[in-house]
């Protein structure tokens, strides 16, 4: 059939360019007579691909020269306990910003490391909003201060650099790549690849030379070093390859890198992807019949989140949706009401027909 | 061009039909408008993929049905970590067979959690064979033993299941599904995907009621818990989706099983694998141009390793061999010389091709 407007919350829409690249791919790549998954990641047809994929990341997200980047695999979960593990394993404290569900895992994650405290705790706001810099208790002697961009579950969104005196570390999982960022000022950025960058299974890691570092110290201070699987530094060394990464997500990964690039970069994505959220907004905004989510300063481009009057109009909207090729817009489940996600390879076209059926179904239910 | 005849030890080459049928899957997924990487882990269809790939396993493993199926991320380095923490990380004690560099790894991961030490040290023989039962020290009150069936370095091939006093836990990597196992005879078995059941990022983990009890009682133990990512209990109770899985691996691999249901299953793979090793070992064996590396009853039926008489021919032979369109054949940078991988999608006309090549060269160099 054709393709549906997908909303998913990810794994989510890729780019269609992409996926038909990617379909050339599987039988004979580059015509070397054997597939992208068939061919060894110690080869230089595979070297070519990742070095190609960082060259990418580098120049796309402005990342400085003497930051490592970093293709890993077990996704946002995995950085949740490899994070703390490789900064503070050995002794030190973090802090943690609290925004909903991901950074509250990971935050568990943490204390199961070492000692880990609240920064922020958003369920005193209901996860509605963001915190201000001036709600941020931050410990002077924390080793790192960790946040999360963008909450998928109740559609909220950094729209700044939280102040911080300590390095910052950050879960960019459900927006990296939605627009410029600044990645000088961080220590640490990780992001699982499933929303904007390309299919699960791939997690791109950026560490500033402080964060490899410090990886080495806590390597160098634990009797036994760091499980070679969580072992920053290790990985570092080798180029993101001591043992076989997932080559194909890595080659997916670096052909949405090269989309992106092609719209641009990350200053087009930011125009697509303000103009896809102010016309959702408008329309949340526009009548009484849809009540968002999220506090206004605090409202996520990446995930739109709101409910209609009743859980059965919730219900109805959703399944109505679907029959038009409106597909996955239900809200996560521990959030309930609707969900739209608007990802970078989510075109204009497909949120004016959300918009579009929205105002229909008003004029129908409401 | 034409598919070459593509000898990669890993990722390595995929069956034909399975690549055509996922080329098929990237931008519609069974009709529903969308890619089989973009729709979310959490919906009916892709449950309906997992489930699949977690019937044909126990299938066509003859997993006991109170075993455990997981489809975890990270390959065999993640299981070196994760093993010995889920099973010896609250105490306890493990001996492990070393049979190559994996075994290595694997061993140097178990001694960063607890009390590790060598059954067999393989390094004593080179790693040419495979221990007897009557060489492994096992300790009686060792938790568990730890084997790998096959070594894609030395070429070299556990063909019986070692005695033990103890649990058996089994890195079968680059040998899973080339004939049947006695999956009862063990309490943990693992295996990254990209030899002979799909792509790389994808581990399949089987485990015993045993092993989850211990991983069960690990956590129990812990003042904390075990961290999320490497928590079999956490993965066992969320049906392997405790996070988002490798979808688009997941998918790949049921499709590598139904491949092989419709040969045979593990019975077909055996007298398949068992033709073409038999085929290139009687050409090793019928000149003393080649000299095979592993000692006779620890052939390898996926990883064929020899030399030929000076590292010149060596070189000579893989460039040659290449250009003749039969690909990878140049042995591990540890071990030199020569390999031939015959995993499972190695078709016996490939096999013949390298033997009719091989006595060309021979004729032309020796």
């Amino acid at each position: 059939m054709a393709r549906i407007h997908n909303f998913s919350a990810g794994p989510a829409s890729l780019p269609l360019p992409v996926l038909e690249e990617l379909r050339d791919a599987l039988v004979d790549f580059r015509g070397g007579g054997a597939g992208i998954m068939e061919i060894s990641h110690r080869g230089k047809v595979f070297q070519s691909v990742i070095d190609s994929a960082m060259s990418r990341m580098r120049s796309l997200f402005a990342i400085p020269s003497d930051y490592a980047v970093l293709f890993l695999q077990g996704g946002a979960t995995q950085q949740f306990h490899q994070v703390p593990l490789n900064l503070i394993g050995a002794g030190g404290a973090a802090d943690y910003v609290g925004t909903g569900t991901w950074s509250s895992k990971a935050f568990k994650d943490a204390r199961r490391v070492g000692d880990a405290v609240w920064a922020f705790d958003g369920k005193t706001v209901d996860f509605r909003r963001i915190p201000t810099d001036a709600e941020l208790q931050v410990r002077t002697e924390a080793t790192y201060l960790h946040y999360t961009t963008n909450n998928t579950i109740y559609g909220t969104q950094f729209h700044r650099t939280p102040r911080s005196p300590v390095p910052l570390v950050v879960d960019m999982s459900s927006d990296i790549g939605c627009r410029p960022f600044d990645v000088a000022a961080h220590d640490l950025i990780y992001a699982g690849a499933q929303k904007n960058l390309g299919p699960s299974g791939v997690t791109a890691v950026i560490l500033s030379p402080w964060a490899v570092e410090q990886s080495r110290r806590t390597a160098a201070a634990l009797p036994q070093g760091l499980p070679a699987i969580l072992d920053y530094g290790l990985y570092v060394d080798d180029g993101s390859m001591y043992n076989t990464p997932n080559t194909f997500g890595i080659y997916a990964l670096e052909r949405v890198l090269a989309w992106i690039e092609g719209l641009g970069g990350l200053s087009a994505m930011e125009v697509r992807n303000r103009a896809k959220a102010e016309l959702l907004y408008a329309e949340l905004d526009r009548s009484a019949f849809w009540t968002p989510r999220a506090q206004a300063d605090s409202r996520s481009w990446m995930n739109v989140t709101w409910r209609l009057p009743t859980d059965e109009l919730d219900a109805a909207f959703v399944k109505e949706a679907e029959a038009a090729g409106l597909a996955a817009l239900k809200g996560h489940r521990s959030a309930g009401g609707i969900r739209a996600s608007l990802y970078n390879a989510i075109e204009l076209e497909s949120v004016q027909a959300l918009v579009d059926f929205m105002q229909e179904f008003e004029r129908r239910r409401g």
